[in-house]
């Protein structure tokens, strides 16, 4: 499916990291299978894998905050992608434009771009 | 240890990206423990838990190419982290300064900053 070896681990998930194309920011992290990494070359639209739910997940499917796949990186050992995207909306479910919108002290780092309760 | 509640896997690990501090790109994405995470924060050096080899991986120890971590955060569901930082030399062994750099479709985005046979 790809020209790179992919290792998915033994839940056949590999992580996948979202960026900005514009702003460079770190988005999201989430797990692909290759049925999700399949459909996101497909469409165009960032697929993964949603592992609460146990089903593949079109990212913005519901909420319309897709994210359209510029270009898929892979990493040296081939067992971690970067989906390159640009993101309508905002990426967290929280309505900041990035789920990295914290730091491990509890402060709040990021920017919040819409209100959830508009959207889900 | 911190002030968010971190989600640790049943392997006790958890994912964490590298970002550049000054370009923004995403430098690797690597497995931090709880001890990782502390020693991280203790020495203001990157941290990772090497799984091919079993043990606590202070990044750059061997080659040189440390990371100084400006800021860690943490995702909305604190199951995934993001190492900001400034770093020395490159991060990928193979002398790219991002672990990802290339494409899935196997062409090379990525600039090489050292030579791994004169690190390594």
């Amino acid at each position: 499916m790809t020209d790179v070896d992919l290792a998915f681990d033994e839940q056949e998930y590999i992580p996948a990291v979202a960026q900005d194309a514009d702003s460079g920011d770190v988005l999201m992290l989430a797990y692909v299978t290759e049925e999700a990494l399949r459909k996101t070359r497909e469409t165009g639209e960032a697929h993964y894998y949603s592992r609460s739910r146990d089903e593949l997940w079109h990212k913005g499917g519901t909420s319309g905050h897709t994210q359209a796949v510029k270009e898929v990186r892979v990493d040296c050992d081939g067992d971690a992608l970067l989906y390159i995207v640009d993101q309508t909306g905002g990426a967290c479910h929280t309505g900041y434009e990035s789920c990295f919108h914290r730091t491990v002290d509890g402060e709040t780092v990021g920017e919040q771009v819409f209100d959830p309760d508009d959207v889900y």
